[in-house]
């Protein structure tokens, strides 16, 4: 039984992950933290009453070593990093869902982060715990940086269309809708009820964090690191998030064609599913998969995608993660 | 032109009541005023953009005195109190969206709302501006304490049958749902977009304030003061509420006759719409009107009413009485 | 493996069904049906591609009886029992969604439904499958009525005080809320998204069938056949139902007291969750669990439940029947 | 006082153009049409109880010409034509909210539309209802193609900009998502609450019948006709479209100069908004506003526009071309 501990409790995929950990056969929640908020767990998360009888505390790194084996850290970017790196030199896996670890270099995540990284080390050499691209670096890694939602949603369907050669890497475009559940949990103007309800908005236009995750790790994956114009937005609905990106063909191209490379780069993924029907994003809520569909239209490929992004954009994707390092099959307690 | 000033201007009721007002043709905004905020308004109502150019201001009792005419106030309880009790003495008339001046004396306030009121004098002989039951004593009033959104929907439907005798006072239960901008603009947890989306809630259950509002404004137009035992509900939408009111005829009575009894009692009212079919709180959104039916089930009377808790629950009322204390027609701006 | 059908497996409930087995290690899904469309599963539920690769078919009573050994009926009511009876009488055991032998005789079952009962000498003999009450016949049971989504919210929380005697059976409201997919999936006017969302409405009062259900269930407990005034209302919401009781005590009695008796009477309980604060039906959202809290307010008692309506007010009851029924732990797949 | 009719008055587009009459001073509505359904209005529309007592009728050419002298046709496309062609020949002006006067030739209409156009010889002569871009030709028309609600919200960012020459016509992309009650008041299952509620999908990829009219009519006002990429969503919410469109300028280009160019031509229209910051469709919703922004990234140009589909986007527009036939000041009702 492996021993986790989930690290920022109180927020939607800290809630999310503890949902999916409680049906996993080979998995122990044994701490779950906060800094300030020293409440039974089931007062901040009714839907855990009789389901996990913990309470919130806030462990020293001591602590955490002694109780876990492994920590789904769903603290905030910085905060992550620092805890991050003092676990994993104590011998504690980690998986992180903040941003942390996602980008190539200090000198890109001081630009869209606006600090200075707490572990430049590790940056550029830690796992993107994304299992259809990395997976063979999973199983062996002590630290996975678990993928943003948005970047989740658009780098599945663009990367095997960019590794083939497909599609021009210097011109694309990725205009994103999401659930509110994707701003968090912490009470702001901008997500409370009335003011998102029967409303959509495009927001972070130009200047969104995911942007430079989406290209640098397609950057990965391509002969060229892509240019992304991303514009994400703030759709009235809990949980989900289609992306539809706009390339250019380097070659002529049919959407039969692009349904078929891409039916085949996922032939074996277990929570990847192509398909010539066009996806919403209740088709996959509450699940980890990831609907994709392309069109051709214009002279332009469409590729249209949902995730959940508590779950194959987050929780989801983490106990995937986790499978895979300790060994699970890579769907328990995911299906 | 009768030159109005809004206190208290960054929250819904005063967006609602400065919407209708820009339609007056006899009211002129003159002054909105914000304790800490000093944007220009549209920065915080883009929905004003222009249409009304002015920007918040701190303004003294003085300067409100020479800029306006007449104050609707949006301010929290206590709060209005303080200001309008020295409005109202400098001859600025104040039409008060809070609670302040609601319920008989201070000392049920003090129960309810936990402080000392602030104008105890004023208390229990200040005119209640729900003008189907008390319009004639509008025109003449100075100030208006502007009813509550749930005891508007609950005391217009069981009003006339309490005054005519024909339900029994001392066994009520109103059940209402409602809203979420009843919660006002002040970001909170449990009005968060994800709390409170896709979920349905009880909340202040034998313990909301408006109970008593409920019980002494229908004590005035009945034999004996009502008991109401009332439950709120928090509900996913963002203007609205629908009451129930379950009491017990004191004899045998067919719903043709409370149909009769009450569409007779507001036959002349320009916004109750009496109806045998059952309505739905959209047939009213973002007007001034309150649709009521009546239901015998059980041996119990049931009578249902939607009102637009923005509109007939607070600035539509507000403007109603403005219109009555200015000698406008009733309906301006409200139809 | 038990091998289970599913009737009529276009709407809302087959689905959740559907999801539910999937998820059990018991069970295996080998015949939907539907007696107009014929496409595969996935065409009409996208959330089944690549889980479940069947196709509907249109399946006689021996081609049912060569393939189950189990079918849950998703059928309209008189439809449903219907083929029940012939499946009973081949040696499928049935889990019947409908409300078909729910009620204790064909008269009233006449009444509410407005035909005549197909099957009627099962009615009044057919095991009521709420486990929490009926548990110990529901093993040996051929033939089991799946509860109604509303009288499980009402019937859970009212029946340890009924049976206690402590509250009076003559004189209790309910007054219920539920979101939109309980009126099913065939297109209709009232359940359009525009007309709906942002609306909450009471519908059926007075008249829903659920009324007598609730009664005559509870009188099963009970001294006496409780009268019930039920009102639902639609709420924009997909899935969930909170359900408020307004009942009279036989003697004074304190919240304490009330939420005693209720954690007793569910000490043992695995869906039922006592608890002393006001749930929220997202607190049981896509779980099986009913939430129950209680209060005292002006000499009444109320109860407040929430529970998910295609969950434990459908699928998650029908797996936890079937669970019984073939000797599984009772929470197997359901948590 | 116009005396105006309503054709096809069921639907919402109906519904809003008949609430923005009411508040007309020059307009009575003096019928309203449904081919099969004759009830009260208030039956269908309950939100128009005690506003305007008419039933529904079924009336010829003749007694709509002796009835009115302006029609508003919210009739399905190919049935408005039939009528409409009629009307205008005995003298009756017809505001046509359905498609079929808007495309320029009957071969594309014949391409898009799938059938004959009943009257070919107007197509491509009749007034686009669009004052922003064809004002002065609006007082003097018979008929007028009121625009389509996406568009509206496409032409108005992008025709200042193709006017100038500023973008390049042939490489434009156009992502829009709208609210549900574009998709009109027949139950669909696509369109039931359940389905589109907490989702988001796109739609009619490639094949949209608004995608030639924004072409060709963003033609008229362009050097060259532009080619669109339009891809619609449908989005969980009542009413509001909100338009992103990607395009390639002409030469280096910074935001302010974007803002500048379009706030300079929106100058001295109502109804248009040029601002820096991002606009929300709850910023216009229940309004003729269009709220326009600008954006440089990645070298192209994002303009992001909102309006409300029903008003700006349809009935309002109407109403707006209404004013401009009969000679009011444009902004009556509208404000």
């Amino acid at each position: 039984m492996v021993r986790v501990g989930i690290l920022g409790a109180t927020g939607y995929t800290a809630l999310e992950a503890m949902k999916l950990l409680l049906r996993h056969p080979g998995a122990q929640i044994t701490a779950v933290t906060s800094r300030t908020d020293k409440s039974p767990l089931a007062a901040v998360h009714p839907q855990l009453a009789r389901r996990l009888e913990l309470s919130l505390e806030d462990l020293s790194i001591a602590q955490l070593q002694e109780r876990c084996d492994c920590v789904f850290s769903c603290l905030p970017h910085a905060a992550s990093a620092e805890i991050a790196k003092q676990l994993v030199e104590v011998g504690v896996r980690v998986v992180d869902f903040s941003a942390d670890y996602r980008l190539n270099d200090p000198v890109s995540y001081k630009k869209w982060y606006e600090h200075e990284h707490p572990d430049p080390a590790r940056l550029g050499n830690t796992v993107y715990g994304l299992p259809e691209l990395f997976r063979e670096q999973i199983p062996a890694a002590n630290l996975v940086a678990n993928p943003g939602c948005y970047p989740t949603s658009a780098i599945l369907p663009l990367a095997p269309l960019l590794k083939a050669g497909l599609v021009e890497p210097g011109d694309i475009i990725v205009d994103s809708k999401s659930g509110v559940s994707g701003a968090g949990r912490t009470p702001k103007l901008g997500t409370l009820y009335p003011e998102c309800n029967e409303s959509i908005s495009a927001y972070s236009v130009g200047k969104h964090r995911h942007q430079p995750e989406i290209e640098q790790i397609l950057g990965r994956v391509s002969s060229a690191t892509p240019q992304i114009i991303f514009t994400p937005h703030l759709t009235p609905m809990d949980r989900g998030i289609l992306s539809v990106s706009y390339s250019k063909p380097t070659r002529s191209v049919t959407e039969a064609e692009l349904l078929e490379i891409l039916s085949d780069f996922y032939k074996n993924e277990p929570f990847v599913r192509v398909s010539k029907t066009l996806p919403t994003t209740k088709d996959v809520a509450h699940t980890n998969f990831c609907d994709i569909t392309a069109r051709v239209n214009g002279g332009r490929v469409l590729l249209i995608s949902v995730i959940d992004n508590l779950i194959k954009g987050a929780s989801g994707a983490a106990v995937q993660n986790f499978n895979l390092m300790y060994g699970f099959d890579e769907t328990t307690a995911l299906l």
